[in-house]
C-alpha cells in the first residue's frame, strides 16, 4: 500500500519503520533530514512537502507535536489538503485538542476526504515495539479501513466514536492518571512517614479499593516494581512534561466545555511545580520526590 | 472460646452474630439494650460494663465508632483495662487514629495484656456476610492468636505490622480511594461533556492506565456498572460521611507527621461540601453530582 | 479629534458616549445596528467595517469581547490594519491574553503602527461615570498620546510598561482578586459556622493581616457592607463569568510561562462548578453560597 | 495588682516584663529556670506551680503553646484551677481550638472563675514593644475588667464576643492571611514570568482590587517593600511553622463544624510541603520559594 507518513519524530519514525517492515511504500515527509535518509535507506520515498507526500498516498498517517502543527500541515498551502485526492483516507495520530480534530476534520470533509483521529498510549517502547494503543475516533466506514494498518504498528486498535473522540478519550484517561499517580504519591508516601512498611503498604492497596495502575504497575515508591521508572532514578517512561501537556489539553477542554476538574486542575500544576524545580524530564511518576524530604 | 465483645452497632453486631454461630460464647456490651437482647436471645451474656464483659473473657474484642469511645471503653475506671486479666488478648477493631491505637496499646501492655488494632473494610454488609478485610497491626504472637477467629467474621486477614499499622493501612488505601473517585468523576463527566460515549470511556479507561476499583467496579457514572451504587441511587454502599470520617483520619495523622497530602486535603474538602449540600448520607461516589448540571 | 471607535458592547458603547460629549467625532462600528443608531443620532458616523472605520480616525481605539475578535478585527481584509494610515496611533482595550496582544502590535508595527494595549477595570458603572481605571502597555510615547483620551473615559490611566504588560497587569491582579474573594468566602463561613458574629469578625479582618479589597470594600457575606452586591442578590457588579475568562486567560498564561498557579487553578474550577450550578450570572462574590446550607 | 503568669516563652515573657514595668506585682511559673530568675531580677516572685501561682493572684494569665498545655496548666492537680479563688478574673491569651477555650471556661466557671480568651498578634516585636492586637472572648464585665491590664501590653483590645470567640476571630483572619499570601506569591511570580515590572506590578495591585495586607504591607517578593522579610531572607516575622499550625486549628475547627475550607486546606498543605523542604524556619512569606526557579 502506498503511505504517506508526515511527522518522523521520537513517535513517528518507529512508527513508520514497523510499516516498511510490514511491506508498504511510504512517502515520507519531515523537517529532520537525517530521519529521512535513514527510512529512504529502508525503502521510502522522501517527499518534498506534506502536499507532495499526500498526492502520493493512498492512505495519509500524521504525527505530530501539537495542534499547530497539525494545523499547519494539513491546512497551508503546500499542506496535505492542497495534496491529496477525494476519496483517500486519512488518520492523525497526534495528541491535540478534540475541536482542533474535528476542525481540521471538517476541513477535510470538504474535499471528500475521510480524517480521524487516533492518538496513542504506550510511548517510544510501544511504538518500537508495535504494540501501541490506537484510541480511534473515525466513522465505522474509515475505521474498518485503517483497522489493518494501524494493527501492524499497535496491539490494541480501540474504536471511540466519531472523530474527536480518540483525543476525548486519551486526555480523559490521562487526566484520571495524572490524580491516580499523585494519590498513590500522597498515600505511599503517607504510610512511609507514619511508621508502615511500604511493601506491605503496597500489597494491601493493590488487593483492596485503592487498586490503580498507578499503584499495582508502575508504583512511584522506589523497591515496590522492579520494572516501574521508580527501580531507575525515574529515567524512561513517560515524562513529566508530556504528563503537563496532557493536563493542559484537558483543562483546556474542560474550559471550553464549561466543565470543573479540580483535582485535575491541582494535579496540573503539581505537575508544573515540578518542572519548575526542574525535574520534567523525570518520568512523571518522579511526582512522589515532592512528598519525600530532599535528601 | 469465651469472648468479650464490646461495641455492637451497625458493623459490630453483625460480626457478633457470626461468632455466636460459630459456637463461641460473647459476653455482650453495648449502650443499646435492643441490640444486647437480639444477641442474648441468640445465646450472649449479657455485661454491666466494659469491665465486667472483659473479666469473663479470653478474648477483648471491641469496635467502636471513634477514638473518644475507645478511649473511653478501655481506659474508664469500668473499663476493659480494669477487668481484663494479664495475658489475655485483646484487638480493636474500630476505625481510629493510629497514634491512639498505639497509647491504648501501650497502656494495656503495662498490664501484661497484648492488644493489636485490626480495622476492617467491607462495610455492613461483608460484616454481615462474614467477608470483611481485615487490616491487623499486631506482634506475629498476637496476629497468630487472632487469626482464627478474626477469619470466622472475614476472609482477608492481612498482617500489616506492629501496632497501628492495622490503622496506616486503612487510613492511607482509603486516602486514595477518595481521590481516585474524585479522579474518577472528573474523567467520566469530562469525556460525557465533550461528547463521548460514557461506556466506551469506562471500557478504555479500564484496559488503560486510568483503570481503578473507583472505575472498573464502583464506577460514578450511572448505567456503567449495574452493580455500583450509581445503579440504585447512590444508596447502601461506603457513605461520604464515612469517607469524610477516613479522609479527616488521614489528614489529621499527615499533620501530626507534618507530611503534606494535597490532592487528599482537596478531596476531603470535596466530601465536605457535598455533606453542606445536604448528600452526606449518599455513597460517596455521589461525588459526581457536583460535576453534573443539576436536575 | 477623529477617532475610530470599534466594538460597541456593554463596555464599548458608554466609553464611546463620554468621548462624544468630550467633543471628538467618532467614526464607529459594531455588528449591532441599534447601537450605531444611537451613537450616530449623537454626532457619530457609522463606518462600513473596521478598516473603514480605521481610515478615516487619527487614532484607533478598539473594545472587544476576547482574543479571537481582536484578530479578526485588526487581521481580516476588511480590518484595521487594512485601513490605518502609517504613524496613526492605536489601542485596544479588550481584555485578552498578553501573547495576542504582543503579535497584534508586531503586525502593526510593520505597517508604521505603534498599537499598545489598555484593558479596563471598573465595569459597566466605571464606563458609564467615566472612572475605569486603564492598565496601558505602551511605549512612552504612545503612552503620553494615549493620556488625554482615555482620561476622558477613565480616572486612573496607569502605565505598567511595554505592550502586553496592560494586559499582564489585569491578569495578575484578577488572579488575586478571584483567590481572595473565596480566602474571605471561607473566612467569614467558617466564623459564621463556629458561631462569631459576622459583623464583628469582618471588622476584625479589616483592621488585621486578612485585610483586603474582597473584604473591606466588597465583602461577600450578606450585611456586612451596604454597597456590595451581597447586599442585593449578587447582582450587578463583575458577573462570576467575567471572572472565568480572566482567570481561565491567567492560568493559560501561566502554563504558556511554565509557571505554577495552584491557588489560582483551584480558583477557576470552584467558579466552573459554581457557573454549573446555574448560578454564573450572578456577581462573583456569590461564590460565598457554595459554603453556605442550601435553603 | 497582684497577677499571677504563667508560661514565659518567647511571647510570654515579653508581655510579662511590660506588666512589671507597668507597676504590677507578678507571680511567675514556667519550666524555664532562667527566664523565671530574669524576671524575678525585675521584682517578680517565682512560684512552684500554676496552683500556686493561682492563688496568689488577683488575675490570672496564661501564654501557652498549644491546646495541650492549656489543658495541663488548668486542669491538672497542681494547675489553676485547684488553686484559683472564686471570683478571681482569668483569661488564657494561647492561640487554641475555640472549643478547649470553651471547655476550660466552663470547668473555670463552675468554680465561680471567670475565664476568657485573648489570643493575640502581633509577634514577639509587638509582645516586647507593648503594641500586640488581642482579640478576646469575654464576657462583657470581664473585657471590662481585662481591658486595663490587656491595654499595658498591646495597642488593640478588641471584643469579639463570648469565651472562644477570640480564637475564632484570629483562626479565620490566619486562614484568610495564608491563602492571601500564597495568592499574592502566584500573582507576583505569574507577573514576573510574563515579563512586567514586579514594582509596577506591586503597584497597581495594592491601587486595585488586589490589595491586600500581604502584598502592601508584607509583599513576599523581594524588592518591593523594604520593611517586609523578603528584604532580609525571610528571617524574623511570622514563621512558616506558626502560620501551619493556625491552618490547622483552622482546618480541624472546620471539620468539626461540617464547614468546607478548599483554598485554606489547600494552603495548610502548601505550607507543610514548604516546610517538608526545609523551609519551616523562615517567614511564610517564603511560599513565594515554590513559585521560583531554584537558584
Amino acid at each position: 500500500m502506498n503511505i504517506a507518513f508526515i511527522g518522523l519524530g521520537n513517535m513517528g519514525a518507529p512508527m513508520a519503520r514497523n510499516l516498511l517492515k510490514a511491506g508498504h511504500h511510504l512517502y515520507l515527509f519531515d523537517l529532520n533530514k537525517a530521519v529521512l535518509a535513514e527510512l529512504a535507506a529502508m525503502g521510502g520515498t522522501i517527499s518534498t512537502s506534506p502536499k507532495d507526500a499526500a498526492q502520493a498516498g493512498d492512505l495519509v498517517i500524521t504525527m505530530l507535536p501539537a495542534a499547530a502543527h497539525v494545523r499547519s500541515v494539513y491546512l497551508n498551502e503546500d499542506g496535505v489538503l492542497a495534496g491529496i485526492r477525494a476519496g483517500t483516507p486519512a488518520v492523525d495520530c497526534s495528541t491535540i485538542d478534540p475541536q482542533t480534530a474535528r476542525d481540521i476534520s471538517t476541513a477535510a470533509a470538504q474535499q471528500g476526504v475521510d480524517l480521524g483521529d487516533a492518538p496513542v498510549s504506550g510511548g517510544t517502547g510501544g511504538a518500537a515495539a508495535g504494540t501501541l494503543t490506537f484510541m480511534v475516533g473515525a466513522s465505522a466506514a474509515l475505521f474498518d479501513t485503517l483497522h489493518p494498518v494501524l494493527a501492524q504498528m499497535g496491539r490494541n486498535i480501540v474504536h471511540c466514536g466519531e472523530v474527536g473522540t480518540g483525543q476525548i478519550a486519551k486526555i480523559c484517561n490521562n487526566l484520571l492518571l495524572g490524580i491516580s499517580m499523585i494519590g498513590v504519591s500522597e498515600a505511599m508516601a503517607l504510610g512511609n512517614a507514619l511508621g508502615i512498611d511500604t511493601g506491605v503498604l503496597a500489597g494491601i492497596i493493590n488487593s483492596s479499593t485503592g487498586r490503580c495502575w498507578s499503584s499495582d504497575t508502575y508504583n512511584p515508591w522506589p523497591g515496590i516494581i522492579d520494572t516501574a521508572p521508580a527501580a531507575r532514578g525515574y529515567t524512561g517512561g513517560f515524562g513529566a512534561e508530556l504528563m503537563l501537556k496532557d493536563l493542559g489539553l484537558a483543562t483546556e477542554a474542560a474550559r471550553q466545555a464549561h466543565q470543573p476538574v479540580i483535582l485535575g486542575a491541582v494535579a496540573q500544576q503539581l505537575y508544573q511545580a515540578m518542572s519548575l524545580r526542574g525535574e520534567g524530564g523525570l518520568d512523571f511518576s518522579a511526582i512522589v520526590k515532592g512528598y519525600q524530604k530532599p535528601s
